[in-house]
């Protein structure tokens, strides 16, 4: 009897499952794997889940770097999920900075949309470094992985979109790697040629320890 | 003597090329491949090639769908070549559209820049449409592949931002593909079910034959 | 003692996953991901799970468009899930045609098994229209994501065998997916160019509302 | 005067390569990459390019295996470069058989359009032997890389259609990677943990030496 | 009241596995999918998940062909889930050998840490064989799913250090694929072209039947 | 005439570049795509094409870090060019340091070959730091893109070996990223908080300007 049911309650889960192919929209509920959420049921995917609003806010621009970033990555956005694209809003107040970073799962692609920004990236092979001032649908492409920084070098609040190739493209911020956990002063010392006193200054400043 | 040039010479090639990595600058006079174009020299590239201005300059919408498009494929803007993201800008007067068209091979990322728009797309499995109307900085995405469109459904013309998982997504629009070739009007007529006298008219409008 | 017993079965639950290697048949009643469904454990494979019967039997032709489909998609044939190929078996009566479509996942490859095919496919950067006739034997490929379809040219019944490089293809008809559903007539339109007569035609015969 | 006829030349040069997408038809005399051969000018492209007559020829039976083999490998048929997929067609007289071999950079999917044939596969992880024997219709799955066997074990000839995830799939037949070349009959022993004897004899049937 | 606490729970739930990005350390307790096993929710990973002391412990060479294998794959060392890389440790008494065998899944690249070692790998297309001998520090490449054997040609033990270009490279043995398991006798000789005595000794050895 | 010799000269051409499978060994003096070199033709390919020697010269620790390296990456390596792994040999004098870097298109996995290493990396998304002190044949895992360094934390010299999952994995030292360029010392200082006293003096230290 039990096996009976058991039958029955297996077909129709099956069925709910049968039919994996356009999207996979993230169930963040379940278990992931390396690439990606598992996906939420066909039939309970509506028109919201390929639509997200939360850039319309733009991220508080008051702190230290007068930076404001809104996401939509998958765990923000999660119709991304398998489909290899995600998107971000940067607002730079006037003198603003994104700290040197890199994405290590994908290319950034900028557009500026409102004001001035002076946007670099470093090349890996030869310490290479490609700056340009760019204005409003200006477009400026970074490849994966690599350091870039961008600064709002006018004199008007600057806005910009970036896009990736990839659903999570991954944020590592320079200043955060070395300045804001509890990676020792000493190592942190010997492996970038920083002085500990410098460093110790940015810990306290940026809330690391040791 | 000649073998000791050819010598010389082959190392001040291999030199050049020796160096492939980070990014590979189309070089659009070379043959292309499966993955795409032929790279630059690392020594020729400059911080142009990783930027683009032509989204400044919006496409004319002096045209039937009243739709502008600026392109920056890898075609446009070779600096993208093998890094899996491009972008498109899209101007839609009041009232105008773009048409119900795919891209074989990316996802988009739609985000809005001004005005109304409502997209819709179209499941392949079961043929569901799922639309939606956006407003300023509302993000859509769209499956890789998968029928869509978009129409400006407000009073002021639209201004759009497109992203996509690939450097060279393709393009094909059904009305097009359908009537603006020589794709003769019985062949279309009999694989999309549409009367004759329907294609006919179209052909002509789109400049189409047959 | 509890945490004992959960311990031991822990251990045996992971063992049976432990070997995810060669293949990866689907267990259509757990949760799929981006890339596929999950996979059975390895235990409970059989030689069954490689093998097929469901192509012996021709989809009935006896409709509109004089074509019958028999799918080995992986929600048919769960063994080709990850191995990243599938099939279907297409039969066309006499002035049989595939309609329209696309598919937005996978390649595919034709080959004819009986009777003589008119094929065709449309480029999507300059939308040429590449048609041949084949016969038996005769094999065309079709590049991911273009629209394609098929005739039956010949004066017998046409049999041809479909591959593609993807355990999932997905299929877009463009007659469905633009008159079987619930795009509204205004819509389809607007973004076609067709006849809003036209459409309301084709939705009342293919069973589309709005 | 010669810089503006380069540079006109440089043009039409870079005209003829800038539309790179939707398929890349081997251009066989350039040379070729990781992911496959340089593509022909998309000018020079016809409907003949994705077409390929080819399997309409079986390959003689007439050798020790019974076995004749039609290859549709993007060698013979160049319009597949890039497109991640490939076919043959297999012959087997009565008695025939397709040696023991792997394809290294596919999986494989075949369907028996005539007569009776047992195929067989051997997991990497436990050795397994999965078995089946298949009739008109019947579709079989090969996971990547594994060995695997074909024989004609009914009363009749026997015709396969095999199609595989990969433009170039590769093929190594066991026998003929022992005892076809000049691969030392010391190590083949050692390796195999075959008589010396037994290799000796097969490199004389074969062709080998050593 | 049980709705609000699934609500809850969800949330909870939710957040643990709401950032996955950088890796993906496999919980072999879960199912698995096609590209991989299923990853440990962020907050229960450390530091011992990306490191392996496994290698420390030779394989034993106590066995007919001399050689210890010692494995740091997947299900190993589960932190190289997803991460596209593996390894092992083999040891080899002299004139101990690692018999002919295929990766399906995976290039190798082996290094010598200590002794003197002959490798040898088949291509596919022209079954050549391509054989050196390695000493300490020597470094060589075996192209994915190519038959290939190590040996060990010096005077004393001999180490090598293996690495894979994925984090499930499979392992095919061919000696252990036809006379490891119930591979019946007549099929392996059909297929392979070795005579049935030879089959039925080597059975007898390695533990098969049949 | 003319034309006769080039359709012959295209034949020859053609057949040496027909066979491309297997392997696809480098050849510099010919333009890269964006998945790696060129090919060789096959009949120019020998054992030597996939064997290195170059790792058995250390490279010399007689600077600042301490630390030597011997690469085998594709261009010191042709044979590894499109097949997915690469390596580095790693000689670190007592108190050396490999210093903090990132590797943009690979995941490295480290195994100590002689003394003692501390190894470290930072994650992407909580800026947690992984240290684990390693000992002869451990292994460490570091995921693609993130910033790692190693440290001799022993009384001998020590020795380690690195693989990669990519043929050219890119390398971007944190120090010589900032200090060893032109990067404006304003700009270096926006962007990571560095105080401009302490820029100047690494990049005096470093040969940096600006």
């Amino acid at each position: 009897m039990r096996l009976r049911y058991l039958f029955i309650f297996s077909l129709l889960v099956a069925a709910s499952y049968a039919l994996v192919q356009d999207f996979c929209v993230a169930d963040l509920s379940l278990p992931a794997g390396p690439t990606g959420y598992s996906c939420k049921t066909p039939a309970s995917v509506t028109e919201n889940d390929f639509f997200y609003h939360g850039l319309a806010t733009p991220g508080s621009t008051n702190n230290r770097a007068g930076a404001g970033v809104s996401w939509a990555f998958d765990s923000q956005f999660p119709g991304l999920n398998g489909l290899g694209i995600s998107s971000l809003r940067l607002d730079l107040a006037v003198g603003g900075v994104a700290p040197l970073h890199s994405h290590p799962a994908a290319t950034e692609l900028v557009v500026i949309v409102e004001g001035t920004l002076t946007l670099g990236f470093i090349s890996s092979f030869d310490d290479k470094v490609y700056i340009k001032t760019l204005n409003k649908w200006d477009v400026m492409v970074v490849p994966q992985g690599l350091l870039h920084f961008a600064i709002n070098s006018g004199n008007t609040t600057a806005l910009a979109f970036a896009s990736f190739s990839s659903q999570n493209p991954g944020l590592q911020t320079t200043a955060f790697a070395l300045f804001k956990n509890d990676f020792p002063t000493e190592l942190v010392a010997k492996t970038t040629f920083l002085d500990a006193e410098q460093i110790k200054k940015l810990k306290a400043l940026l809330g690391g320890t040791n």
